[in-house]
């Protein structure tokens, strides 16, 4: 293995099937250049390893790996599940997924079967095993990718139809339990036989919210169920490699919580760039998702390494690459692999750019990864065995984006005018300007104690677990703020039958007395209340107002300044045990966001790794050995911080002080110096 | 009863089946609370009456009628068939619509079914006449709700298909008679057989308009013949019963004068909260088309009490439900139920608020409706056998809106690039500005000469019975007034064979020598005639341009400003017998309209309730004991009105003269002194 | 005949079977009143000529062709095939096409059918065997018009599945082959069976885009073939006919050089005005390409002649149907039918106006038409035998301009942001404007020499063939015009194995260093060097930007001023051979395509027939007798042109030179005076 780099994986997805295998042994000189210790191979290569039912060809791959090993590069193989041969859709075209119109998914393409149909399941099973039986004992296998990119992909076959009904029996239990738990009452749906359920077929406003949100968990349930098939294979025949899944940042229609479980690693493929604007904030947000699924390093299974298939998709501008790893790391990854190795001639991603391009020619990107590979060389030493440890939390739960994006108004937009992740994008692009990481939580399972403060974004879906967690929180001295709608429903995704915020009113020492949405570009005036956040602020709140009520002990911090509701109290604060719980009755603007975390601030000692500066990004990885700063600067100017203490600068091996300047689109990681 | 309110039915839309049997009393309580003496009960209830097929279960909505009677109100049921019970489906999947596509209407949720389907006609029989059975001796129940919201919900299943050409074989007879009225010859559709037609299938822009015309009587009649099966039954078994359905204002899929026909009472459902901005001339028509339906007065069957379920929906401002109700009353409505009692906490309305909150407590909008009780207790006595009786008429014709909707060029826009509505609230806009009423009326079946004036919002379709209705109408003595595409179709929806407008030609003394479309964003300049209308006006036309050519005896009143046809006549005016027809070759703007209409008030002795102001909607409703006068303040600011004479204010109880002020969002009920 | 016009074809598109018989002798002798010599008939009638399997009737159309040869009136007969009646679909529901989704299309309606249909290809020999057979032998019937406006409509039956495997199999031979070459290794696509294969379903993002573009190959061909079908049968049974078909102008989804190839004359159906504004260079294109297809004059089958049925659609404004009429003919049509004779009164083309309103009667469009005609009678002399002769060609590939638009990001909107005709039309509009005409040609069959410049517009599919073509024409001393793309591809739109331009990388002397995308609204700045092409003009570039790298003996003529590549070359010249070959790297506008022009008509002696002014087009036709200038004034006021000799203007039969005047929207027609 590459002296270079040794406990961080560096290396590019690489398929040696779309090439000559006369070029391979080019490629892996280059990527011996280029200091790489890692590849992944073998994903979509099920044609190429199984071209005929039963008659496996592993050849290819072996001398694939054989060659890259002779340059000291490891390989992770992914299952090739994702997109199955033409031969098994001829055999069974009952694998492909039926759409809620009753249309079978196309052939000819990738993630187009059920994961819920037998024979696909054979069939996986089959190629999996193969697999593994024939390289858990390769020294140059490390471990393995399970399928790729899994996403729910709606299914309304049979089978799917059946397992739906089997998951609601064992949810339910009765039919009685599950008429009265989903509110099935309402226009004549009380089933009065299992088989009488079918999933909520589109439009889905006018369909059951209950049934909606189990149908979409039953969805995430079965393709975590269809990756545990793939993990229990390999545990049981190679329980020495590593198993990962490639997730996707913000993609939310998964359980990525249940998905992350039974693996070694997250795995996460960034592509920042697919126009003219990068939204740092939201791809910082990305990263401290990936890394809080296991609240441990992750890798970047696929960095983008070159223009993305899109329309109009602009190149990488030089330096960004370098800088997209560099946040990476910063961020909590401790893998970089980069999508892809060589730009393809053919198929449907023939204009997903790699390092090289189509003809193979190393040029600008290939040189600036050689470049970065020199940076990683000085950078690694200084990372091993540290993290990114963030003083604030969110709490993050599916069920609850699920339910959110299902509160759709008549005409299919959502009731709130929002997406799910938008209250807490809101929020997290105030901390992310500060320079402040974020971990985000499963409120139902993960202790908060390790927390300064714990952001509640709109967290509808309250069940006895979660409401205990948060109490007990609050109680032991923890401070917690909330937006709309949090504590509105059950488990069951039906509205609670209390005042809201229903079992949480105490906690927050509110009624929620009236509210009302807030129309397309109408807005309402907020104003916080010097007495109590120590500044008077003026703000917005957008899409949603709630006239709240305070009782005995709670106080008014903030009041809506225009509307019906002018003059009521907005948000609230309330002393609960030891502790502190805002409830917030709008979406807030940034400047009441920041308002609250300077006040924030000031009342718990949090300190940002540096000042805010716009275009800058800031995070420390805190280990045994001492904290590590990385400053990314993503700006088109230079960026110059000053410096309270004197530092060591990694890349450039120099001492810093006084004032830090950061040329544009460049970085600098930052030890303090003693 | 109670006796706030007596003869004015004053009530709510309850759903028991959705609470607890516990709170029913609580609910009934409060109910009497706000002096109701009606609620309308069981809609959407089939299974919990009938959990399994001929299992009835009528217990729970007997003890619920009964709770209600005990604080002396009355209930209305709705049968249940507008949500089939899932056991119905399961057993026969063929009772749920096909689409164009052949793909069936998703299940769990309400109006899937076929109106034609044999199976589930057979089981709305059964269950519409276990209901009247049971609830025709009870004193409480005076009368039935048929179904829910009847609209088109197109079908192409096996049977509507067989129905369609059987309803083409009834209307044309032979083949031959069919081919040619449609004019079928056109790319090569001549049919041999009656089984080789097929209804029109999407896109509509490449179907015969005569097929599709006939398509959409056949749809909108199969729901009339749908409901009369329920009427028949109901009029069979409990003839002392009323019985209505519940309207949709401007809804125009179906035929509502036919829907109206067998019914005692027209019932409306009135949301006029969706957003920002209410359109109040658009909600008045509603109204004016609902009351004209019968001529006489009708329901609200559901009222805003609370924010609909759309997205970001606002809720009713403090006042407006007040206003909403005096609204009703004063455009002749004798009965108001509020949507729904209580906000549900499930299903696909979870967020469709009714007077109380999901968590049964009072507040707000329960108080205003408290306060409207009281108002009514004291208008109640003053309305007793009044109603509206506006001057001026418009004509309705359904036929013909379906007809202008169909003319649709390549790409599926309207030819015109107007919806069909627009001819008459174009002109409905100036006359609610003005605080004149309109009735709506059928060309083909009612008599126009109780009106000052009669506008025929491009009737493009005519037949002998209209033509002669309007001749007769003029030649009497009225005044008529058509805009473009009058008198341009037959009753097939075929083109004339004569220059336009047709068998009207002689009636406006005119020919269209020319038209042209004019493009999105084109206007044509208009200006009238100083020596004809005795004012010079200039105004806009747009979409669409007539150069008209008068004959003998007709006089030209606008003409062309601007476009090919500058200098040309734009509108005319013809004596016919002891009448007047005017013709209007654009479709005009508003200066245009008011300067016709103020010409035409000058004319005819026309006096609206009150003067013109800024958010007044003033109504009068006039019966034997008098005239009594709604003056509404929609608007944010306070109305000040010249006052002609005394009134007695009949919510304060206090005589008013000189100048009337409005607070905003707030009204008066005027009677004259003497 | 009549004497108007004699070599020139005059005429109309009529229907009799959509009126009474009785009045095909009015519309005969008004026919002969505009001087009409030919019109086309029987186009859609299907139904009417065999109202029953096997049943034909002749006699109404022996009828309608007798009545009109009456007045010297020839006809051509349109095949029925377009518009299946219904008793061919009733008895063979399997002739409906079968859309990606599964489902058949509409009946009721044309162009449904599926042209691989075993039952449809029967029937279609059927009925064109039966009237060329009947007609063969009538001395008035002068050819034949093969369907209606063919389009590529794909279908997905079994026939078209089945037929495409054949079709591949018959391209690649072997499945190792298509495996190889089409790159199906990516995302486990290969095949082991033909039967395996599918045609590609949307989203195409997601599919092969080798497969996708033979599809469309295959979808071309299937049609080109079902032409063929009826070619054949005419041929044999009557080879003394005329056979053409009607075009659509810059319809691109059929490969129009294989659809002409079999037929006598080409022929134009063209609809200028949709709405406000024409699009007269991109009008113009549609003439030249038409041209182009067979290299000779054709006919305009249809002429706009009425408002067509658009929303909103306006009528042509008084002058324009002869300033159409004058355009056609300019840029080298010698035949006119005008669309249609009289509006029909039914059916979905209702409002597709014809010369005659509804009602039969003459008005405006009837006096201008006739005005035309004895314009035409003056000019028809000094056209005969001529034809426009340019110095510019454009290539013309429909496989690219397919596999151009098949290069979809994900999303499916274009890659480049371009719809494949925008690469042409950029520069076609800057010819358009200094009165160049082009002629279209197919590279991969058509010689070159004759042009003095050829322009590549982003002719990304290359094969040996194309390569050989364009590397001799400027050996030989050809200049060439290359826009971004050129050269990426091979044939089986799999992207070349070399540093761009591919195998064109000598020709034009440069390789494509790198690339990127420029998202909506970037624009990217290029500057002109004057040293090298005489002008320094600073201009923008839109979309797509590469970095060029001339090699030795190439120069830049131009540089990016803004954006990444700032100072990089953006366009260069090559020598060689005798020739120059111009490549640039951006989709350029105006400015830079001028001073390109600009340089071009310094460098070669090319002389438009006048000068550019603002609405002007002007165009020559050139025969044995000498040139004729046809010059058109579009817009809504007067153009002064300067001349440079004396001209006789053949309308007005005077001599004019100094300034020659035109009118809006009126045309002179000139003659050198010596």
């Amino acid at each position: 293995m590459s002296k270079i780099v040794s406990s961080l994986k560096f290396g590019v997805d690489y398929y040696p099937e779309h090439w000559p295998r006369s070029r391979w042994s080019k490629d892996a000189e280059l990527m011996g250049e280029l200091g790489f210790n890692i590849v992944r191979l073998a994903e979509f290569s099920w044609s190429k390893i199984e071209p005929k039912e039963g008659e496996y060809n592993f050849e290819w791959l072996d001398e694939a790996i054989n060659v890259l090993a002779n340059r000291g590069i490891k390989a992770i193989i992914g299952t090739p599940t994702a997109a199955p041969p033409p031969w098994i859709i001829k055999k069974h075209p009952d694998i492909l997924r039926v759409d809620p119109h009753g249309v079978r998914s196309p052939e000819g393409t990738r993630r187009n079967y059920c994961p819920n149909n037998p024979n696909y399941i054979m069939h996986t099973k089959r190629i999996v095993k193969a697999l593994a039986l024939h390289y858990r004992d390769n020294p140059n296998v490390i471990g393995w990718q399970i399928d790729n990119e899994f996403g729910i992909d709606p299914c309304y076959c049979e089978n799917c139809i059946k397992a739906f009904r089997d998951w609601l029996k064992n949810k339910y239990g009765s039919l009685e339990n599950l008429n009265s738990s989903c509110g099935f009452i309402f226009w004549s749906q009380e089933y009065g036989d299992w088989d009488e359920i079918f999933p909520p077929r589109p439009p889905i406003d006018m369909q059951n919210p209950s049934l909606c949100l189990d149908w979409h968990r039953f969805l995430s349930d079965s393709w975590v169920k269809y990756q545990q098939i793939q993990v229990d294979i390999i545990r049981e025949i190679a329980p020495h490699h590593i198993i990962t899944h490639n997730f996707m940042g913000l993609y939310k229609e998964l359980n990525y919580f249940k998905l992350a479980e039974p693996l070694d690693i997250v795995s996460f493929d960034y592509y920042p760039r697919w126009g003219s604007d990068i939204d740092y904030a939201r791809a910082a947000m990305a990263h401290d998702v990936m890394r809080s699924l296991k609240k441990k390093p992750y890798w970047i299974m696929e960095l983008q390494s070159g223009a993305v298939k899109v329309h109009t998709a602009p190149i990488p501008k030089p330096g960004e690459i370098r800088l997209w790893t560099l946040q990476s790391i910063a961020r909590g990854a401790d893998g970089i692999l980069y999508f892809r190795w060589r730009s393809c001639r053919f198929g449907a991603e023939e204009y997903w750019h790699g390092i090289l391009d189509h003809d193979g020619a190393p040029r600008r990107r290939f040189y600036e990864i050689k470049k970065i590979s020199e940076d990683l060389k000085k950078i690694e030493p200084h990372i091993e065995g540290t993290n990114v440890k963030p003083e604030f939390a969110f709490t993050l739960s599916y069920d609850n984006l699920w339910a959110f994006d299902l509160e759709v108004g008549y005409g299919g937009k959502n009731y709130y005018g929002l997406d799910s992740w938008e209250p807490s994008l809101d929020f997290y692009r105030v901390l992310y300007s500060r320079n402040l990481p974020v971990d985000f939580v499963d409120p139902s399972k993960e202790d908060l104690s390790n927390y300064r403060a714990v952001f509640v974004p709109s967290l509808m879906l309250i069940n006895k677990t979660i409401e205990e967690n948060l109490k007990f929180y609050v109680e032991k001295g923890g401070i917690l703020i909330a937006t709309p709608r949090t504590g509105a429903k059950d488990w069951n995704n039906v509205i609670v039958d209390m005042a809201l915020p229903g079992t949480l009113s105490d906690l927050f020492g509110i009624t929620v007395e009236e509210y009302t949405g807030l129309p397309d570009g109408e807005k309402v005036g907020i104003e916080t209340d010097k007495n109590v956040l120590n500044r008077k602020i003026a703000g917005k709140g957008r899409c949603w107002a709630e006239m709240l009520q305070p009782k005995e002990g709670a106080e008014t911090i903030a009041y809506y300044t225009t509307g019906i509701y002018t003059g009521k109290p907005a948000a609230t604060i309330n002393n609960y045990g030891k502790g502190l719980a805002i409830y917030v009755g709008s979406f807030p603007d940034e400047n009441l966001y920041s308002a609250i975390l300077d006040w924030l601030m000031e009342k718990v000692d949090i300190k940002p790794a540096f000042p805010p500066a716009s275009g800058l990004e800031a995070v420390e990885r805190v280990g045994s050995s001492g904290r590590i700063i990385f400053a990314l600067n993503h700006s088109e100017h230079a960026i110059q911080i000053p410096l309270k203490k004197e530092y060591y600068e990694i890349i450039s091996g120099e001492k810093v002080s006084g004032i830090l300047k950061i040329e544009s689109l460049d970085a600098k990681v930052l030890k303090p110096s003693n």
